[in-house]
């Protein structure tokens, strides 16, 4: 096992009905001056905002508004966001939505106390120092950006998405977790979360790291639970307690504690980002399309966590690992099917990739190795692109 | 599920050597004049409280040392913490042990600022409000005091033993937490540990409340883990991995993430510390002898979650929940014993326990009814209590 910090200081709240506690919450722990961040009419619409204003204004807590949040956020809407903070000498952050509102509402908590551009952090040119605090309110289980040191955001000149990840200075102060407000999403956007969330937990799993059986046992709990709870909530959307279940688990699989000890991999996200930014697909769909392309490439190059993960979680019962490992990518595979999600290029929507664009585009936004687990260069991404075929 | 909050806010440290971070961090996290709590002569022996010391004066940290805290610790050194804090205006605390030591530092943080007895909050007279910043440096995994709320502390007058449990005020700022520092525990210590931090979850596993697959999931990974390793820091102590898998399994035992979104149980608990407080046993040792009996009681009376335990954890298939259950207990004792722990009073050293005395204290102390899982009066408990013998 090797050395690590885990240090997760956000308070979740839970359950039904949490989201009015948002006003009581911004005042104890944020400010009295905030901008509520959001995405959609969808939170409009469903009468969430109007709550949260309602508990806002009994808290006496000031606000003001950016919306129209997109999936695959972008740098224009963090910048707008900045600029009026600093203009309103608004003092904290609320998100209300999913992972593009949070990771925008952390990248503006990180932009406004820096004299340069906040695209900075994401380039590596300048390290994250002091962050506006942020409170979020969650409404679709996916990014598990609620409990996450991490922001991804996308420069629209150059459709360059990148990732960066903090220890704790992008951590909420709290997050209010209401799994009623997921009864709405769309099914293909409650299985794109689904997979999101699985893919958070594989991209730790698959570590070279030996003898680390408690993140390992962690992380293979945590995926049996959305295993046994994905269904639940495809079949019926209002299924409180599956929702429950799947909500809590998407914040576990992305919190850390699915990775102590241990060195992690990330190709298969580095990979999608660059297709969701190339074709604007959903980052769900587009890992339930990579990762059994890169699972497939491990089982023959480095079969035996994949051997492991097989035979534990979906009961293969293979001795050899190659052989088990491609059994567990069929299972996962037809997992993702039943959900409704795409397995190849095709079925996600984009019909004949630039595979060059996305090999080069891919190596010179992530270096010219990837992964932890298994070091690919562009020679193996370019097979595990054509894998997705 | 049930409603919950979810706040650990601990910054956990953990590694080779991560002990020579105590001065660093107890200035930064922490205040300039702490009082350092230890206990017996191994911290000393041992050559760590040298290097704690060595650590806190390159960080300009003064300190005063507060040592002899005992296994069951007592409520007079906590008024001893808390006059010595008072009149040398320490401002925090350096737990440098296992629970005994780190439970004393809480009670003393938690009484410093209060002026009424600390014993108030044991007793439920008064809420604990501000309490002084805590850091820990863990020496043995047992307890999980190191990352949770509560507090154990025994009052000599009438051998009184209570525990207190705080969403937030008694979790500790920092824990630094090195698996070599434990190579040294005695055989039957480290033991006695492995049987509380699978009490701990136990405890929270066995719940009635429904739909809970990913803390079950969560849980059933921790005792997997532990399982898997235990064996191993018995036969080899300085196997520094299996250590530091017991040693984190230890803290996710008991900071909460195994009991998320469900009423818990706690009467095993309840039953032991009436044991340990009145024949001053090892709290693990008293819960290797409880939790069978209690388990076994279950299994006739309430069989659901020990069945699947059995089946999820210890491989059982038998298909009838009762059977099930009871082949999970012997399971359990045979793992017990293979550590070298005892599963009946006669083995713990208590020849002829007064079963009436340990009822009656039970009930007076803890109430007319405990357990969450299933409500004990007396007659059961007293029958859970003959089934130790």
């Amino acid at each position: 096992m090797e050395n690590f910090t885990f240090w997760t200081p956000t308070k979740y709240v839970f359950g039904r009905g949490v989201e009015m506690q948002a006003g009581q919450l911004t005042a104890s722990m944020l400010a009295r001056k905030v901008l509520i961040v959001y995405g959609g009419h969808s939170a409009e619409a469903s009468g969430l905002l109007g709550r949260v204003r309602e508990s806002l204004t009994e808290a006496d807590v000031e606000w003001r508004e950016l919306g129209g949040i997109r999936p695959n956020p972008t740098d224009d809407k963090v910048r707008e966001g900045i600029e009026m903070m600093r203009a309103d000498g608004l003092e904290a952050l609320l998100a209300v939505g999913g992972g593009s509102v949070i990771d925008t509402a952390k990248a503006i908590a990180a932009g406004v106390p820096y004299e340069g551009d906040f695209w900075d952090f994401f380039e590596g040119k300048a390290e994250i120092g002091d962050t506006l605090p942020l409170g979020v309110i969650l409404t679709i289980p996916a990014a598990g950006s609620e409990g996450s040191g991490n922001s991804v955001i996308t420069k629209i000149d150059g459709k360059v998405k990148i990732s960066i990840r903090t220890e704790v200075a992008l951590r909420p102060k709290f997050a209010l977790m209401n799994p009623e407000l997921t009864f709405t999403l769309p099914p293909y956007q409650t299985a794109c979360g689904i997979a999101d969330m699985m893919a958070h937990i594989f991209e730790r799993y698959f570590s070279d790291t030996p003898c680390v059986e408690i993140t390992d046992r962690v992380a293979e709990g945590v995926l049996m639970a959305i295993i046994e709870e994905a269904p639940k909530v495809m079949a019926n959307p209002t299924d409180y307690d599956a929702r429950a279940n799947i909500m809590w688990s998407g914040t576990l699989a992305h919190n850390g504690v699915c990775g102590t000890g241990r060195k992690e991999d990330w190709a298969s996200h580095a990979m999608e980002h660059e297709i969701s930014a190339v074709y604007d697909v959903a980052h769900g769909a587009g890992l339930s399309v990579v990762f059994p392309a890169w699972m497939t490439f491990m089982a023959k190059n480095h079969p035996e966590k994949g051997a492991q993960l097989a035979r534990r979680i979906w009961g293969v019962t293979e001795a050899d690992d190659h052989k088990a490992a491609i059994e567990g990518v069929m299972k996962l595979k037809q997992f993702f099917k039943d959900l409704g999600l795409p397995v190849t290029m095709d079925e996600l929507g984009v019909k004949e990739p630039d595979i060059d664009l996305l090999v080069e585009r891919l190596h010179r936004n992530k270096g010219a190795v990837i992964g932890g687990y298994y070091p690919l260069t562009s020679t193996e991404t370019r097979l595990i692109y054509q894998l997705t075929l």
